[in-house]
């Protein structure tokens, strides 16, 4: 009944949805109806503490444990190894904290144009003096130079945590995962990749790759924002970040967010569910605005134009008076898109990886990122309006 | 719209809930249906990034920042001195870490009956030798001595954090805040408390308080899971404990739990809102729980006869093989109530609580815990069952 009643809601409000076009999925996405109604029972009759012996408590430990069980088998992984959490920057702090914590890591390997999850993280206990902070080469387009990265390893003198995004949020490049891990095997390094570009929008098989953690955000999927996973791979041993109660096998105290993760995993399922049939429709939108801004828009160029996130379009306006206006003027068309992530835009200091690869002299970079809910239509709209802003 | 839809959804689902006895309200609560109403919209249309700056991210930044007026509002404090969370976990975590780190405490005084949020987290440092840890006397019924925390803060050398619970979950047993405050005060103290008991159930003007944290759960008072908040008084500087984005002006990093947190107020709001009725009904219902204990069940004493939550009845039942099966026979017979914390019995070793009252040898103690959604008709088949059952 509940899907029913909610499926007819989403209807409705969708009328008042049309007159935006929302190009910033990057940021966030919104949340798929069928996820919403997996959610609703778990806030409305299913709703006891998880750590509850009787039954209402039952069924939503099955609920937790039912939605691991999902998530790890479509990560290529086991159940024992994902840990749910409050989101991507708590799994990030979580696995950085506990490398140098509980695996006694004393130089982490990491790059400039890491979310500030990480980056801000890693600088924290680089600073304290804790761990040395090294960052690895990377080319103009942002991809990570895997000679520097080696050299780095081998020059390394203690355990190492080497921490490298596995798509970077704001250009979309792509890191090469398995070659990173396959280098930390080498060296005996541990390796996390924050993955909340990439799970949900690609299959990712954990059990084919040499790493120790990833993390991963529900709502970068059509999943409910306040979620988010850690996998931990069961060869290593960590303990807590937040401390309390017992829940997530010791590993993550306080009441679980029910239908947070009960969100999480089924978002997760239907992504990659879809996952042929929406990520070409995807590509082939992201292709379609790229040649119509090659085609309408003079001296346009792209951040990267490598191997990206099918996601993401990162575009380089040139720099003039009337474009240093551009995302106001969007804006104001009731067209979303970011100049960074989401994330920095509220310290409002610029983008750091538009600083780190030299683009903020000459350009205005504005990202684009899509989803299954756009359009061409919408793509048209945007292109006509480009033509008035740049 | 929503609303309407949902309501009936909620009055269509409880038909199922009605055979069900629900006596443990301190573990967690059902969500208020108008409370689910005002965070639909942020889980339907408006789900924007609070941090993008276009207009859905003002839309959801909006919220946000009405939600935490609100809250600031209902606590007699500003909204510079409310920080959300993921849940009263992560809060006394946060608090407990920023003692240490920026406050420089290197001495805390607590006490053995503190939910494991506090006391695993004090011991994790005192273990860790990094401050030194004490604990309070403490009465048979829980009661902190007072007069033993004032020597232990008179005693203590180093800069210190007292943290001590509002009310304890397991017994129940106010703590009178402001004398603690006081005392603290008067050593110059830093002053924690857990009231994640409280918030929602009495109303606190933290303005008359001399306390610098208080850490609260929306769950706890008919609101989400998953959300929470610090309050960190103005006075004091702190660093954060999840980092990375500039969110919760760069106290609390990660995308915000947008629906949670407009939840969260929302709840606090009705509760606050409905308070002296709801109170008065629900004190009425354990007045009348605990006569009809005394007149009907042989031997039966309550862990706690003193200053006590109205929401809160522990109950001690003589030890023998019968009762020893009672939460079993609770359970089968679909009626909800716990043996110790919620966020312990997952670990199956037993109330922490009880033991160090003293309990466990004599007695088998069940916390009863109501809400306004308990009825006299619900004591009534309780009282029925626990006289089959001891």
């Amino acid at each position: 009944m509940a899907s029913t009643l909610v499926h007819t809601d989403i209807s409705n409000t969708s009328q008042n949805i049309i007159k935006r076009i929302y190009f910033d999925n990057a940021a966030t996405t919104p949340l798929d109806k069928e996820v919403l109604e997996a959610m609703l029972p778990y806030m409305l009759e299913h709703f006891g503490n998880p750590s509850s012996i009787y039954s209402y408590g039952r069924e939503t430990r099955m609920a937790i444990e039912n939605a691991r069980k999902s998530v790890s088998k479509t990560l290529g992984t086991t159940p024992g190894e994902i840990f749910f959490t409050s989101g991507g920057t708590e799994s990030n702090n979580t696995a950085i904290a506990a490398s140098i914590r509980d695996l006694g890591c004393m130089h982490i390997i990491s790059s400039a144009i890491e979310h500030h999850a990480v980056l801000h993280t890693v600088e924290y206990y680089g600073h304290n003096k804790e761990v040395e902070l090294s960052f690895v080469k990377l080319s103009e387009e942002g991809e990570v130079d895997y000679e520097d990265l080696e050299e780095k390893l081998k020059a390394s003198k203690s355990k190492t945590l080497v921490s490298l995004m596995h798509a970077n949020n704001e250009v979309g490049v792509l890191l090469d995962i398995k070659k990173v891990g396959e280098l930390c095997k080498k060296f005996d390094a541990y390796f996390h990749s924050d993955c909340v570009q990439t799970i949900g929008h690609y299959p990712v098989d954990l059990s084919a790759l040499h790493i120790h953690f990833i993390s991963a955000a529900g709502h970068k999927f059509h999943g409910p924002k306040g979620t988010g996973i850690l996998y931990v791979n069961r060869q290593i041993s960590i303990k807590p970040f937040i401390i309390g109660g017992g829940q997530e096998r010791n590993m993550r105290a306080g009441t679980e967010n029910v239908y947070g993760i009960v969100g999480f995993a089924k978002a997760l399922e239907i992504a990659m569910r879809n996952f042929e049939k929406d990520s070409t429709y995807i590509k082939d939108l992201k292709n379609y605005m790229h040649n119509q801004l090659v085609k309408n828009i003079e001296g346009v160029c792209f951040s990267c134009q490598g191997n990206t996130l099918y996601t993401v379009l990162s575009v380089c306006f040139p720099k003039n008076e009337k474009s240093d206006m551009l995302l106001f003027n969007l804006d104001i068309n009731n067209i979303c898109a970011s100049g960074g992530s989401a994330c920095s835009s509220g310290a409002d200091a610029g983008s750091h990886v538009m600083k780190a690869l030299n683009k903020t002299e000459k350009w205005i970079t504005v990202r684009f990122s899509f989803s299954k809910y756009n359009t061409k239509e919408e793509v048209d709209i945007v292109i006509q309006k480009l033509k008035q802003f740049v």
